[in-house]
């Protein structure tokens, strides 16, 4: 089942199920106008919402549109926690020497993962403003997923049960100010504006063969300015999302909605190109003593697509985007 | 004017307006249910409200009835964003004694703070469920700021203007995973279970002369299981409010509804005792080369209630909690 929200000028949106092609989407119905509710009663609500999807799959559903992916907010506009993990550790490894920061501790065998905001998440193709070039702005293509309910100590096995979505993410991030955020030991704050998401989210029985193991099993095909980036795959991610979301269920309860993403992808051949532009200059800096490529500047654009690996695109559609000056306040 | 939410069983709660003197309370009303609501309008909503309160404290105010602050759940149960500085420095400059961590760099000219969980805020009387008594279980009190929408690139004074409400907090916090999470340079996750809030919000006039440069002019008497723990003074905020908020939003946009924490309320003065026991204990590390006050353990009650200069009792009620051991799900 595919589910997207509309924009309609409100927090949360409209919440369509969209065909498997993309190409059509319903409303989802006035007793489900938002995902987040639909999240909160997943069980009452999913088989009616699959019936839905049944009927607009095979062409007989009432009232369907033109699904224009470039209406749509982010799956979730805002959700109750975003919380981030860096699970694919040859990404960490490289940013480590990027920043000049010393190894992370029990980094192989302990997740990290901070805490982002979640009330102001942008959709697919809406502009990205940000207040200065000189932040050092960057993206980060990533996958996640969105769980039910979890209980404070769910085991990996329980929060993998709990998954309910999987989506695909950019993690905006500006470079110049993580550095200092991590020296603090605080965390990330002012280097992570808000989180876009591709249009539509999906139950991960759409991935097929392609959920494995807790993992995305698509490459991500990221594009700078129409130019090829990389396509980093999903398999090499070194936890799981089961662990992930167990980690951040270890003192805490999870509450429906919650966001739990991959962090990075990265890949260790470097055939795979990267997925943000910090792994790529640090690449640069360990080959040739420097960085060649630049951050971002207003008017760039990156687009970020899944791939299936016989080459169909993944089942997400497509985030295109581009950074724009913050208007003052 | 004071807000406080009562349980019903809903996520939100109920919204009503409490007395001045905290003893009766009153419905806010069928079309303003919950807090978070009333501050997405406050220019609307606000003047009603303050005519239900001044009627409220006339004793004209119909079906009014006895507040009891044990059927409070937070203020705002759930928010958007809840983002908890450091922002006395004395408290942080011990801190890194207790935790041996290197000097926070910048830390007296740059704000530090972390995003905690704002989906499952605890309530004044709540029994606080935790996983393991091992974890270092310390309570942090603290004052806070609820504000209006803020946009991105907001001055100090910008931010200073959009508080709402003022708060009275208790930052849970679990030691024994802290120092960790600060060395991978991510910061706070498993180390910051669910937050506390004291049951009433007030608006800064409430607060008199006690608000004042952006900080809370008031006394934060501790009590540790029945006995004196501290009471430093809300006035040596090395940051205000108006920083701070302003901080928050340099990279990113705050909903109506954002939570800004002050961190630990903490004193220069020894005499005036400590707001956590971490602080006590790196005290007693300095004095005598050893921590001798634990870390509490399950069926250990902290109480919180902030004080006037002239002794009164302060306006946001007082926090009574227990901490028992955390079903396992």
């Amino acid at each position: 089942m595919k589910l997207a929200t509309l924009c309609d000028g409100t927090p949360d949106g409209r919440l369509v199920v969209v065909s498997r092609d993309l190409s059509r989407a319903v409303a989802a119905g006035a007793t489900r106008p938002h995902l987040i509710s639909v999240l909160s009663h997943w069980e009452q609500e999913r088989l009616q919402l699959q019936a839905l999807y049944d009927s607009l799959n095979a062409g007989t559903a009432a009232d369907s549109f033109a699904f224009d992916p470039c209406h749509c907010m982010a799956p979730l506009p805002r959700s109750p926690q975003w919380l981030d993990a860096s699970a694919f550790l040859n990404h960490g490894r490289l940013m480590e020497t990027a920043f000049n920061t010393p190894p992370i501790p029990k980094f192989d065998t302990v997740p990290v993962m901070y805490q982002g905001a979640s009330d102001d998440f942008l959709g697919p193709c809406d502009d990205v403003p940000l207040p200065s070039e000189a932040d050092g702005i960057d993206f980060e293509g990533e996958f996640g997923v969105v769980v039910d309910r979890v209980p404070l100590g769910a085991t990996p096995a329980e929060a993998l049960a709990a998954v309910r979505l999987v989506v695909q993410i950019n993690d905006w991030s500006l470079r110049a100010l993580g550095p200092h955020e991590m020296a603090t030991g605080f965390g990330f704050l002012q280097a992570k504006p808000s989180t876009s998401f591709a249009p539509v989210a999906v139950t991960p029985d759409e991935l097929g063969d392609a959920w494995q193991a807790g993992r995305v099993h698509l490459a991500l095909h990221v594009q700078l300015n129409g130019q090829r980036f990389g396509e980093p795959h999903g398999r090499e991610m070194n936890f799981d999302f089961g662990q992930l979301v167990a980690h951040a269920a270890r003192t805490r309860r999870l509450s429906a909605g919650t966001i739990v993403g991959s962090g990075t992808v990265s890949n260790v051949s470097r055939a795979a190109g990267s997925a943000c532009l910090a792994e790529r200059r640090v690449i640069e800096i360990i080959d040739t003593g420097q960085a060649r490529t630049p951050f971002m500047r207003f008017g760039d654009r990156v687009s970020m697509q899944a791939h299936f690996d016989d080459g169909r695109p993944g089942p997400f559609g497509r985030i295109d985007q581009q950074v724009v000056a913050a208007r003052q306040p």
